[in-house]
């Protein structure tokens, strides 16, 4: 069978890059493009670890030109930058995978309200959400696939299954989310910059982070019920991974078993998804490099209280894992192609 | 005046190590002794730092000894082996400042649920909990004080005022803390080898860690009320320091200045408790090698919640700082003696 | 074609470990046996990162069962214990690579110096060298290999051309090499707890490494000079990762040019081996994770003397991924096989 | 006494800051005045660390305001804008220690060569070299100390008495130096970005650092010898510090003793340099925060070679506790005032 031919718009970004390396070892993809605002040199200048691994060099942006020479365009840019490109591509007939925040709310409003302007608001109806986990058989057959924000999938795929199963309730929900840096992109800030992050750990964003209302919103949709979620961001002094601490309210006939049988329910089948063995967290370093999610939960029947822990690596199950994931449903290929390297440890 | 004598009662450890550190620098006292359970060498063979700072040997651990060649004895034992230690030093007439978790609870039957059998309950009443910010006129009375864990005084000292304040509910609070790995000790591990913890992030104990009968124990003591609080520690990929959120529920009445004014009211004479601006959040890095607490707070309206951040450096706020502090105020020093350098940053 | 069976003995240390990890992904062999003098768990109850990708249970150590099981045997074993397990394995007539020092050495006595008595000093004899990129035919036809050490192919594989090609001294060259913390292995030590190891940097072993005779006994070999190197060993706060950097005398008639020739004829052709472009300079970073090496190199005409740097993963090329690479040779497989892996960066 | 009044002239940068924070704990000087490029704002606003410990707001650059305010200006600037502010301060009669490159090397041409243009030539006569171990008197009478460059500080200071002592010769020195990031300033840069450090190792600005020239004019103005060194500076996930590893051709009648015996001939009553006991290494972490430099020795007589070991903190003693040392001589305090903190370990 041919190789699906790919276009990574935005390949300079961490997230682009992560689709570069992930392709590279995929047995049934090939990547042919490469755009950047700041075409002309190859891409393993940009990136040295790429040395004598990509010869490809950085081509500007031309809807036409990635029309013709692929089939799937992976977009890595900002919101608003990403939908400027994802419309022509669109309109192109191709198929797109776009890993910012421009197409992952449904809501306008929501999105106007923390984004500012859309201005492709009839593509939001026609995006999946790219959480194959929850909302497979869609990404399947969609032809705009928005893969979820880093923190959204680390607190959608433990909280979905106990709210569907009715074992927390909806509201009061506490996600205490700790972040590497390698989420703050690649991209010059003080806050990013080695002597200032080092040694140190710090929330940011208190109260007013973006992806609170893409977890509430998902999570209204999977369940059907008002979810009111409080989201916390931490920067950890480490390259990747997100560790997720979810806090919930323990409703009525839930405890440690029943929780644990809602997430071997709901995952066991997943190639890409581990409940980790009772009384066993996860651990950041343990999915480091990997498309792998481990999940745990502890229960306090004390106090009424479900506590859930995630960890996945933020720019591969994150963003770049997860486009490869959904390209694979989208192509029919083996969900599991290019995503089944061990994690990296130590 | 004459110098204030001080001996270290388990050097070897890094919450003694730390004592010792900071009393180096201290105009009123000086280090007389120094034990261990393998005495012999010099101080400075353990802990390289202090070549030609400090050239005491190690002793090993006799109470006559030590209460013939100091007005203190600072213990930094692991519990259970601190209380054989502080017994026989406070029955000799000593000031003792202890920084196991030992005799920091008042109820016996709480110590023995999560540390088992104490063999000196009559003491428990006689240590004060040394948190000067709170209890400083029974720490200045007391013969015998109990340091607090490294996370109860980040999760204390944040929650008291509002409690006390009737901003938040005392049932349903979440403590999701975070700390660098000199909170585990220099006793070596698999899960304190540094190949098993840069550049992961992992939960420990969860609803399970002993630091969490002591916090809601010296809650309630201080604002009279049931509090029920859910704790949970993670281990950051840092040396020093420990930032603490805390969610609680909002009380009618409460709003974002309600809340800051709580804490100024409470913090603003503290020489070492920093109410941050707003909109500005703690770092650990900020307050590394320091006696400083950093705090902030955010209020979500719509979601009736307050989230309550505060950092700190658990070997010294969190231990060796907070009992040198108590010292001051035991010996009538100036409670900021020795405790005033500026935080290390970057 | 049937997949080479492999054994995997001494599975437990970060050597082991990483020959598995690598063998999972490996489109030509499979891994049927794991030994451990503490056998019984599964695997992936010591390597939770392994959750669900590798069901095998840790067995004790059976050279028949071994030889039943098995095609080739890697040995993950201290010296010493790793000769006990080499003998009997070879005797069997299995082939075995061993990742230890054991039989690294050709001279009986420079091991009997620096590391005790051998137990099989005929077998020395019979073992390859597992450098490929030097002795690849002797590689190909031998029963058993012995992979480098670690700091050796970071020091051997940059001067070893430009010794050949004359354009530098054999004697007063210096190896500066700095390794990330991996390569002291899974044990417990105070040198390698977090708190000790993080944050700081220093040098171990000076004037005393084992690895120096290596690199002699090997330069010279290859060399047909009588070479004398001093080398350093540095620990670095990094999980993994070997930067060498070395100074050599330059000989009249070498400059920058003919000594990047000489690099590039050296290596030109093969896989894994990057001589970097003039002016940039190889980081650890760059090569995390991979069988890839990355070569620069400067000339400084005033003084006389030429630098070269050596990056590369001290537990994939400088251990597991060398062993796989051989693997491929014994067996007649593409050397690149289970090695093409991306680097992972950031 | 009356405290000395200090003004930090470019208070924003790391050195800057630093000296900010030992003057905030030194007893017989207090800072006056801040100016900085981007005047407005209180320092604790660029320094959170600061919150409550320093009130001053950051000034505009005027001499005579600085002039007025203060005795002594400390520059934190970059070459060149460092001399455009000590020249109009030296001329108001103020005592100036510029921590900058500006005024380190006493040949005009060596500076055009390395960094362009001198716009103050005549000032170089005047400046002292303000590494106090070895030009103490010339500091003690200088009214312009220029503190010398962190890497300098940790090779001069283990190869100067060797070097006068006829250990080791002056031709053939390898200087191999390995700095934290803190060195790099606080300016942002794709090569101190979080993500592109950590976890990584390299050499930068091989065989072209301009802290070699000044290494090869101070020690042959010290030793009288045509001093040739070839220094490699390497860039070190940590955030302070600096290890340098030296390697000299032993002269006939060294030994390791004789090595050690000069070295604690120059720095056995030096405050601040200690000489490890034989067998133990440096290491930047018993340094940290800290004013003292760690010395080691060791000797390879086969191979001819003497290797030696500094560790420092580079913002401290490799810069701004430079600069408060040399303050203390030139105003006659107590050389150690203000500097005398163990180092902060772990």
């Amino acid at each position: 069978m041919a190789k699906v031919r790919a276009a990574i718009v935005g390949a300079t970004g961490y997230t682009g890059a992560e689709v570069l390396r992930l392709l590279l070892g995929h047995p049934g993809a090939e990547v042919g493009l490469l755009t950047s605002r700041e075409p002309g040199a190859p891409i393993a200048e940009t990136y040295r670890h790429l040395a004598g691994l990509c010869e490809l060099r950085l081509d500007p942006f031309d809807p036409d030109r990635v029309a013709e020479r692929a089939d799937v365009a992976f977009v890595g840019l900002p919101h608003h930058a990403a939908m400027e490109a994802v419309s022509p591509l669109y309109e192109r007939g191709m198929r797109v995978i776009d890993l910012s925040a421009d197409f992952r709310l449904r809501s306008v409003e929501t999105y106007r309200r923390w984004y500012g302007e859309h201005f492709a608001p009839a593509l939001l109806a026609q995006a999946a959400y790219g959480l194959p986990e929850i909302f497979r058989e869609e990404v399947r057959q969609s032809r705009l696939v928005a893969t979820p924000g880093c923190y959204p999938t680390s607190v959608i795929l433990p909280l979905a299954p106990l709210l569907r199963d009715g074992l927390v309730a909806p509201g009061g929900i506490v996600a205490d989310c700790k972040s590497g840096v390698s989420g703050a992109g690649r991209g010059l800030t003080q806050d990013t910059h080695y002597t200032e992050v080092e040694g140190g750990l710090r929330a940011y964003k208190v109260t007013a982070h973006r992806h609170q209302p893409e977890m509430e919103e998902v999570l209204a949709r999977v369940t059907g019920a008002d979810v009111r979620l409080l989201f916390t961001a931490h920067l950890v002094p480490m390259k990747r991974g997100i560790l997720s601490t979810v806090y919930a309210d323990a409703l009525p006939g839930a405890d440690l078993a029943r929780v644990r049988a809602s997430l071997e329910r709901a995952y066991g089948g997943e190639p890409f998804v581990k409940v980790l063995p009772a009384g066993t967290w996860p651990d950041t370093a343990h999915v480091c490099g990997s498309n792998y999610v481990h999940l745990g939960a502890a229960f306090d029947a004390e106090r009424g209280k479900v506590v859930l822990l995630c960890a996945l690596d933020n720019l591969v199950k994150g963003a770049a894992g997860a486009a490869v994931q959904c390209m694979n449903l989208v192509f029919g290929l083996d969900e599991r192609a290019g995503l089944c390297a061990a994690p990296l440890f130590p």
